[in-house]
């Protein structure tokens, strides 16, 4: 078994970088804070004996040796960057528990036969620069880096120049290395095994996403002297396509999830109808299918409502994925350690979008998750126990040493 | 008459100052921007042999000498500030056919009795800091000073702070000032004047304004992993309050108008459920019970709809004022100047809020206005013909002068 308090400690350490307002973190995808955070990573990883390698997307890659240096390592981790108002777990806990799982051997002297690479992937969040997984993405082969590079922030700034702003931009060509598995360990996110009782989730599927962003184009006028009749209200167009997206969601009841999170009125001011509304849908689906139903339905709608306003509508797919099946070999192997450890568990779905769910198209891979409070994520509330921790770290290290040979 | 070329190179002039990204204008009040174009008025002013006076609330107070010093001034102006996408005219006009009249009465040797007072009112927009006709406000009465220095913005600086960092906050008390009279010139803002084809609009009436910002807080959580009964969407509580908002505006056509142009959500994340969503709703009526019965039904429905969804919403007025009527002998003089001059005209309210509103508390006030193509306002694209700001700028000067006895 690991060792949960260095764990735990380790994961209040690092939450010390970039704290939030509340008790969570604010540590954004390439900001000055997550370069802090990539150093204590760093060197807590160079401390167990690992050797660095960064690529182009800024993707970290600490490697433990193995007997037979010429196998096919394994891989596990996750991300380190988080929401602006985020939680202390979410990517952290599967990052830090790849680096237990080596001071762990090391504390053991044992050696797998495989070498084993935790790896911290840049920008899982997808919150400043969408899309999310946007450099696992890159490293499965789902975006070009070119492309990846001219993703904006809100402020203009792109994604490849902050990279290289917080000196993060490594050498290493982007995708070139094999791997014999991955494996992530991350907090459920959802209400299932807190609900349930369950010590870990072995995650066989996860959902597919897609995210729209929708623009809708009215015309900026005074707010008291422009008669009703008038009116080419865009804010008042994208309230109606809201309702819509939850309309679309509900009836797809239990199979789908909708929601904007995104929403933007130009040029916000109190006494000026808008213009101008840009915000982005966010559905979910373990099923392809519902999801394009739910595109489809959300494409006509939407220019159904704006065509009776007078209104313009574009829509532009940012972000997207579809439902993933995880690796049979590599569930069992979750499953199998969940077992041998005597933990409660059961198979569960994925409702977040994972690294794990890109690097699947290259390499086997599969999940554990743990629960958490409330199934509350994406909040600087986020809360887990160290319990759960410890008991999805024993999971994720009996897992990966297995599938790394001993 | 005025000279309308001489105006007309003026308003252009004015317009090179925080200039828009489309033709428009971006001269937010207190900016830097602000601190020019008062730089370039005051000039304009003292090289027409006025002398200045400012506040404590910035307002600029431009003297051109009677030949009875001792004789109450008749006042005359608007104001400078602009929208962040507003046009050329909306207040602007106001001020420089103010200056406009003095240059005249300069070229033709005419001296009034009573001295002749161009003012410059401070934030009279209230985009930056609401609520709009923020001095003018504190200069009638309505607010003190200190509540007005403590507005903030949506960095959170403050009005009074930024006042006195740009160099305008004068010495003067705010509201010492005895006013003979008070007229001011303004763009229509609205369609009528145009579609009618009418030069001038006497303005007799203002409508009532009411600005409820209504705070709507649910429960960040993730897009991804929250199962659809589980959700706390502050966002989609916002779109059903603006669709109410809509409602209630429609049910007492055409005496109402309503819609929001602030909104703001929380975190503003992609992939988190807003917990928070703040906005601004905006009411308008001649008619004060249905302002007082659309701020109420505002009021219990957003109550009602955020119960249902397990949301909470705190509701705060953050600008309002009672339909206005002006003075009557002062909108005579409007009316006898325009039939005088031979331009048609009609009888108007006002849709919008203007420093006249709140002057009016004081002093004897009246209104000129004129129309402006489309009705558009608070919009890069507004437009005025230069016949129509001569026109505009000739009755003015008229009732004025009238005002002030030659
Ligand atoms: N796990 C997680 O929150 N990832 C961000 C991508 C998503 O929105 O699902
Ligand atoms: N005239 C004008 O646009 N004033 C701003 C105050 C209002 O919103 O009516």
């Amino acid at each position: 078994k690991i060792n949960g308090d260095r764990l735990w400690d380790s994961l209040m350490e690092m939450a010390k970088i970039g704290p939030g307002v509340r008790g969570g973190n604010n540590r954004q995808t390439v900001t000055d804070e997550d370069g802090e955070g990539r150093h204590l990573f760093r060197k807590w990883c160079e401390d167990a004996g690992m050797s660095m390698g960064v690529d182009q997307m800024g993707n970290m890659f600490m490697r433990h040796e193995g007997t037979d240096p010429d196998a096919l390592p394994v891989y596990v981790g996750s991300h380190l960057d988080t929401q602006p108002t985020g939680g202390k777990y979410d990517g952290v806990l599967g990052v830090l528990a790849g680096l237990e799982i080596i001071r762990s051997l090391n504390d053991m002297k044992i050696k797998t036969k495989r070498p084993i690479v935790v790896t911290n992937w840049t920008n899982e969040e997808g919150t400043r620069f969408a899309p999310a997984m946007l450099s696992s993405g890159v490293f499965a082969g789902m975006h070009t880096q070119d492309w990846a590079y001219d993703r904006e922030d809100a402020e203009g700034k792109k994604f490849g120049a902050e990279l290289e702003r917080i000196g993060w931009k490594g050498e290493e060509e982007v995708g070139d290395r094999k791997m014999h598995a991955f494996f992530e360990l991350h907090i459920e996110q959802g209400p299932i095994l807190e609900a349930e009782g369950k010590d870990i989730g072995v995650v066989t599927h996860g959902q597919g996403l897609s995210w729209t962003q929708v623009t809708v184009t009215g015309k900026e006028s005074h707010t008291g002297s422009t008669p009703m009749p008038m009116r080419k209200n865009a804010g008042l167009g994208m309230a109606r396509i809201l309702e819509l997206v939850d309309e679309i969601a509900w009836s797809h009841k239990p199979d789908a999830v909708g929601a904007a999170g995104h929403i933007d009125v130009y040029p916000n001011s109190r006494n000026v109808i808008p213009g101008k509304a840009v915000f982005t849908v966010d559905f979910r689906s373990p099923n392809l299918s519902v999801i394009q139903d739910m595109e489809k339905r959300l494409a006509e709608g939407a220019k159904k409502i704006c065509d009776e306003m007078g209104l313009e509508v574009e829509l532009e797919k940012v972000g997207g994925f579809d439902p993933v099946e995880f690796d049979k070999d590599c569930v069992k192997a979750v499953r199998d350690a969940a077992e041998r450890l005597g933990y409660s568990h059961r198979d569960i779905i994925s409702g977040a979008g994972h690294d794990a769910c890109w690097i699947n198209r290259t390499a086997p891979t599969a999940m554990v998750m743990c629960p958490c409070v409330d199934g509350l994520s994406h909040n600087e509330d986020e809360e887990i126990s160290q319990e759960w921790a410890t008991a999805g770290a024993d999971v994720l290290f009996h897992a990966v040493v297995e599938t790394a040979e001993i």
